[in-house]
């Protein structure tokens, strides 16, 4: 190596030796005729001073002379700081380097920005010079924290027998689901490889292979528009086991869950987590990834509702509709009319709510609203038991669709969950989500989708369901919730051919359609298949949720825009004519 | 789980208890009333025996009944094997389970072939059901092997404080190197991904980001027409490292080989390896990945053919080509005429040498052959010397261009050695060749090609011959060499702007040019780029030298054919019209 140590490395038992280093220079100095540079590299900073006796009037001058982010090598003696002049803050704030010898291995012109610098620039010029910003030490650790994370889940899955098994990134389009991003085949004519959405029936076909336990993480495609956080690639920890029910999946990321948060947080996990159904989530939540590291839970107050004046409460309650609400602790005088205002807009034009109607409890416990005259006061006093409501607190109501209720409260509580900092900011909340529906029904084509995916086996109760009241159905499907997100999602497989052409067929897709695109997986089913199951977990999403970070491209080396670009390598780009002409395409100007 | 053991764990410790076991019938006989049946899964083989009086008729019938390849579940009591049957062989060999309930989880029709039949059926079939074809113990064994190998490269890799990064499989298209596979994007008309050819340039950029130590089991794709050991998309363990010269990176690499053959072969790798520049590797061996598991080292004898009146000798030494030769140890009477026309046939066609000369070395120590006659025997006796003849060798030599006299001698000792055994079946070599030139030239499109890549830097004392020399300009470029293979190449990469400005001139690659491909990375080596280096190993390689495999399909679960279809899921395939509509394409009948 071209240096001795790192610049993270030297403490005051190494004062007095002779030392190499390799860094950036972070920052310079003139001070007192030496000049100090703060040495950066991925493990710290070392301040380095060139100087007189050890640095003649030349290596000073030279040293003055170089430009911020340039690569440099110094020799030197490891000194002790003077007095007064240790830097507690810095691991290496003890010593200095006094520099002997000093080399510009790469200089640097003034970049577009500094890794140093206080406020970040936008995210455009951070992509397009992402060397620059990769440099910066919160970058670098969210890496360092990705790398971490992945290394404890491939430990894990290895020390429990689990098969690393590499699936193919060039495979077969099976437009069921999000759109394939398409791969042109030079080869075969007018045919077409897909990207993988996930390894799902590869992992399957592991399974009847008999690999009984296989893993991997993959990179998964999906060619949608982009949502804030969506990347058209991604990273899944991807799973399966045969010989299981959903208890055995669940258990196995159970202690995957806390290792993780042990080794990254040190906190104890109890175990077995929490478990809810789908039902129930909705429910107390509004949603199937409720976060529960705060209350705050949903109370349905439509009886109450169907029996007062109030025109709003009532008109829902009698059109089928559903009243429901969420209280606020405390907040009856912090709230101002203008913030309410906010939260009633928020409603409205996120989640198609018709309006937001609030009740203070005064101090007598009684509640208090601008409509309150609407109500009896048994019904104002029923409301409040509901939701057990004391003086002091504020109280918030939807009256809509079972669907807004849920997503409208959801959305307040989870708001509100962070404004009124309703949990601890390093706090982690780990549960599950079962018995979720096999299928929704998609008014738009007028038929019936897979909630999860087409492969997953309903509960065997519900197996009559699948024919006489498919939306009745539940499915032996689960999810994994951390704060509130989706952080993994898994399924009992269909193991049975019968059972899997059913669905396919409820599904809208035909023998025919089904036998061209998953013919080898109704042959596979057909051989020799184990009952099997699994999960997928979303990497990106779990690096973000311990890192605390609410922005998927923080987690990200190289990722892309919302347009699906690389601002670095200005990907995509356009290509020879003889590209395209091999793989027998013609593009279509628009 | 559905199972309390699997089907390698019973042993005489657990006779007695009640256990359940889950797999695949793997065979099944009557015999004297009962039907014993090989359960088998990932784990072993277990006897289990439905017989009386543990079992009933109806029970002992539907067992007789059931079809090789059915999953089935069965509960019963571990027994001990009667004197005489204990199966050494098995792990399980001295039980058997006892069965007394039996359920068939799934039943299979007889497959298109069973995975335990002992002549494997043609490589197409086994590709189409590869889910059958995985459950062959080989198939099976060799899957594990390279999940041991990728687990033991990245402890290795981390437990030297490497960051595991992920870089993008949507990159863009560089057209120098191998064809890229395409990927057309939707947002962007017109415009395209590639497919990584490998992680080069954003390895790179990561150095120049301070990653410092960066690694990653990288999926590499080349769409090139297949050789018998190539895939389309293909693995490899891809590192860099800063502030290092070519020793660092040989030595980091030196030590995951021996902790490799330490944990797969037991062996222990004395270090350094050996290390041969390119030039002597050529000289000695004809290829640039010689296989030092045996010697038959290739001698050079021109100056002896200079003089001599053996027209195909002088020619060749009078007309600027070379005559070189291996002596084959004591094989001058095992080797008949027409083994040796054989060889004969075999440089012609596939090197195209002009002939094979041979002498045989008498028991006198005399060279004879029908052409000795045209030599002295003063002539014949420096021949015999110059190869260290001994009476019984056999001495082959080629006449021809430096080239053909490598290719030919390089082949014929590849082949001889595996056919002459002249190295134990599990041995093993490792060693570097270093020196590599920085280019070739390219006689078609009569130009200089980069013998690495574009970014490979030159030896510090070659810098001048970029310029006046390129042919002589060496590179610092070290490949791993195993078992005659390469497993792995890196260089030191150019970190100056400047040089690399020089290199890509050299190459044919305008300024403009090289700002449209490589923008970025010439950006990136002006903000301050440290220097740095790295390799990329071949994990399908390794995993076939480790498990003495010579079919890389074998080695991968899911692999294409020489054609890049999968058999299984037969892709590539063709498309829905609305999915080239919305990626603005037209396909070209051919």
């Amino acid at each position: 190596m071209l240096r001795t140590h790192t610049c993270g490395q030297l403490r005051s038992e190494h004062i007095g030796q002779d030392v190499t280093l390799c860094g950036w220079v972070e920052s310079k100095r003139d001070h007192g005729g030496s000049v100090f540079i703060d040495l950066r590299d991925r493990y710290g900073l070392t301040q380095v001073v060139v100087g007189p006796p050890e640095a003649d009037s030349a290596l000073i001058d030279s040293a003055g002379r170089v430009g911020t982010e340039s690569v440099i090598l110094i020799r030197g003696k490891v000194s002790p700081r003077l007095e007064g002049k240790v830097n507690e803050k810095l691991d290496t704030g003890e010593i200095e380097v006094r520099c002997e010898h000093y080399e510009v291995l790469n200089p640097c012109p003034t970049p577009p920005f500094t890794p140093s610098q206080q406020e970040l620039p936008g995210e455009d010029l951070r992509l397009k010079y992402r060397f620059l910003d990769l440099r910066r030490p919160a970058m670098l650790r969210s890496l360092e924290l990705r790398s971490r994370i992945i290394k404890i889940m491939r430990d894990y899955f290895a020390e429990h027998n689990f098969i690393d098994v590499e699936t193919p990134i060039l495979g077969r389009s099976t437009p069921e689901g999000a759109r394939d991003y398409l791969v042109p085949s030079r080869v075969h004519p007018n045919s077409f490889y897909a990207l993988p959405q996930s390894p799902q029936l590869y992992k399957q076909i592991l399974m009847v292979a008999g690999f009984d336990r296989y893993v991997q993480v993959a990179k998964c495609f999906r060619d949608e528009d982009l949502r804030a956080d969506r990347q058209p690639e991604f990273t899944q920890l991807d799973m399966e086991m045969s010989f299981v029910d959903q208890d055995d999946v669940m258990n196995m990321i159970e202690g995957l869950v806390q290792r993780t948060a042990k080794e990254l947080k040190g906190t104890d996990v109890t175990l077995p987590l929490p478990r809810m159904t789908w039902d129930e989530s909705m429910r107390r939540f509004g949603t199937d990834a409720p976060d529960l590291r705060f209350g705050m839970e949903i109370v349905d107050i439509t009886p109450i509702a169907a029996t007062c004046e109030f025109r709003v409460f009532r008109g829902a309650a009698d059109g089928g509709g559903f009243v429901r609400g969420i209280r606020l602790e405390g907040q009856a005088t912090e709230f101002s009319r203008k913030r309410i205002d906010e939260l009633t807009e928020y409603v409205k034009q996120d989640f198609g709510a018709k309006g937001l109607a609030w009740f203070r409890v005064e101090d007598d416990g009684k509640l208090w609203s601008p409509t309150s005259k609407n109500f009896t006061a048994e019904q104002l006093q029923q409301i409040g038991e509901a939701l057990e409501a004391k003086p002091g607190d504020l109280l918030m109501f939807l009256a809509d669709t079972w669907e807004v209720t849920c997503k409208g409260l959801a959305g307040l509580r989870k708001r509100l969950g962070a404004e009124l900092k309703l949990y601890e900011p390093d706090a982690m909340s780990y549960s599950w989500v079962t018995n979720f529906p096999m299928f929704e029904h998609d008014p738009e084509e007028q038929r019936w989708v897979a909630m999860h995916h087409p492969f997953t086996a309903p509960l065997t109760e519900d197996l009559d369901k699948l024919k006489e009241d498919p939306a009745a159905c539940r499915a032996q499907a689960y999810d994994l919730v951390i704060n509130g997100s989706e952080a993994g999602g898994g399924t009992i497989r269909i193991h049975n051919g019968e059972t899997q052409q059913q669905v396919f067929e409820l599904l809208g897709i035909d023998e025919q359609t089904a036998r061209d695109r998953f013919g080898f997986l109704l042959d596979a089913l057909k051989y020799g298949a184990p009952p099997h199951g699994g999960i997928a977990l979303g990497v990106d999403r779990w690096v973000m949720l311990f890192a605390g970070l609410d922005n998927i491209r923080e987690v990200i080396a190289f990722p892309k825009t919302q347009k699906a670009s690389d601002l670095m390598t200005e990907a995509p780009g356009e290509v020879d004519a003889k590209q395209l002409k091999e793989l027998h395409l013609r593009t279509v100007k628009v």
